[in-house]
């Protein structure tokens, strides 16, 4: 496979560290990074280095508190004196950045959805904005909700269309998770169980990663996506301390069933996803695991186990997939392939 | 992607056991089935069940002891009444049961390669004739030696001319933990090393899988691939007996590393294959395992780690992957993709 050149929407704790990773990534060339407030092109290969270091300490991946929703953001907001990616040498300002991406789309193999996802139809939005206008290529999202996949399923024949290859959902869970459930699946002719449980420890990486964990706070008994994003700093760090800092979660509603489904692999509800967050420990409060039940086509039963070391940090779960699939999705893409495609199904054929 | 066609060479433990599974695989249909005997061709789909069951018993995958090699069961010898897929009354007898499959390539979308592999060259050489006879799409082995691989790569330019997809050690190692390797690889930019660790317990399963002890045996110190095919079937009792039907391997010439190394994930010197054979018991005297230390982005090193359940048989292991390799090469060829790929190149762009 030729050379992948790729652009960043989104300049948060994901936009940022997939810029990082890609650096490791033979063939893949960052071309491409906005936010709300600017955008950074050069078909000769982003300065990386250069653009983190400018805009480090300058995350601008909260979502909004006076509910406006500008074109790049998607309702977020500034923090620290410069103006998010415009902080780097390489970035301008500008009215429209997402356009002006779209309007480079020519030269862009795939395009990174990092965006905030509060209102959750605004990484939709954004694909109905590149179908307008006329973008031929790859999408690809690290979204976890469920219903996103439902709202991008009904854009397929439009996406087909456009000859626009959209993978969701291709991050940690779902994502490198429901890869490896489709890997340990392959032992069995039919599927009991899959049982996905992530630990995650976020001391260090709570500034980059609030986004984050407003989210997880939605997944709570209490919470849904609406109320979450109503909640201000300071109640977000008053559940975190109603909880000393350590928040389990139970049967989450996270893509990672019906993307399994999608593929073939099992059926939606016999997916369950589960995990803890320790926002003041860097350690992992409970290593993440994988466990696939099922019959082999001789009879027996059993449980094929993924698990990831307790020193991998969720970015680096994230990130390192994420481009993986996005990969994935070129060749799909330059094969013609179109529409909506989960990570299991970038699989082999299982 | 539409349906797939497929045709099985060779009807041993590893050919019969494909056919099985495959009934259990959507959009997956065996067409074809030949031994040095006959062939069995019906393009509606064959009665597996009754091909299965009048062969059962008539395993025929043994090392010729006469040094001969014929067509297409390249030295085998038969066992029981009739001979080979000729007891189900689906096959007829042929001079050049490959030949006929050549012959309704057009039919097929892909070969998988169960033959005998004691000459190391008799794969390699079949598919020379799939070249020569017009064939294009994809052909598939189960094969564990690293250096078949390079005898196919002295061969891609040929398949690439010809349209032919080949896939490489697609069964369970390599083939379905190079493919776990290669995803547990994703949390990290530097693989340290990857440790590939397998248990087999092959009592009941013995009778079938002969051609697998004995290439075992291979692995041995004392033993290479052509020591082990002078070998009687007494001596290799003796060998098990020597060491109480139970074999420890260490550093395997297994093709994983070349796999890994071919697919960018690590250098093959990086990867250790070893695992311990026990024919007196159905229960694997060890827990097969991979596991993969890297350093991430951020500068910690972990493992990752994938676990088969001790109750999913070598057989399950094998099958389910090899298909689902088998499907994911038919959609590189119908992009066309040709030459030859190992099962860590299919992953997602990893």
């Amino acid at each position: 496979m030729d050379d992948v050149t790729f652009a960043v929407l989104g300049t948060g704790g994901i936009g940022r560290r997939a810029l990082e990773v890609s650096q490791h990534k033979d063939a893949l060339t960052p071309v491409a990074a906005c936010d709300r407030h600017g955008v950074a092109v050069d078909f000769d290969g982003l300065d990386v280095e250069e653009l983190l270091a400018a805009t480090e300490g300058n995350i601008d991946n909260e979502v909004a508190t006076d509910g406006g929703a500008t074109a790049a953001g998607g309702g977020v907001k500034q923090h620290g004196e410069n103006r998010g990616v415009v902080a780097s040498e390489q970035a301008r300002t500008s009215e429209d950045p997402i356009q002006e991406i779209i309007d480079r789309g020519d030269g862009i193999d795939a395009v990174l959805l990092a965006l905030p996802n509060y209102e959750h139809d605004f990484i939709p939005r954004t694909a109905d904005r590149f179908v307008e206008g006329g973008y031929s290529g790859v999408m690809i999202d690290v979204l976890k909700r469920s219903r996103v996949i439902d709202m991008l399923d009904e854009r397929a024949d439009a996406f087909d269309d456009a000859g626009i290859t959209f993978i969701c959902g291709a991050g940690a869970t779902p994502g490198l998770l429901t890869g490896a459930a489709a890997l340990a699946a392959q032992s069995f002719v039919e599927i009991e169980a899959v049982d996905i449980w992530w630990g995650v420890g976020l001391k260090s990486g709570y500034e980059d990663n609030r986004g984050t964990v407003r989210e997880d706070i939605a997944h709570l008994p209490d919470y849904d996506i609406e109320t979450a994003r109503e909640l201000s700093d300071e109640e977000i760090e008053a559940i975190i301390d109603d909880h000393d800092g350590v928040i389990e979660f139970e049967d989450m509603e996270h893509a990672d069933d019906v993307l399994l489904e999608r593929a073939g692999i099992c059926d939606a509800e016999d997916v369950e996803v589960g995990g803890i967050l320790d926002v003041r420990s860097d350690e992992k409060p409970t290593t993440t695991t994988v466990r696939v039940t099922g019959r082999t086509f001789d009879g027996e039963t059993a449980t094929n186990t993924f698990q990831l070391g307790d020193e991998t940090s969720m970015e680096a779960n994230v990130n390192g997939p994420a481009l993986g699939y996005l990969k994935a999705g070129v060749r799909r893409n330059r094969a013609g392939e179109y529409g909506v495609f989960g990570p299991a199904e970038l699989m082999p054929g299982f």
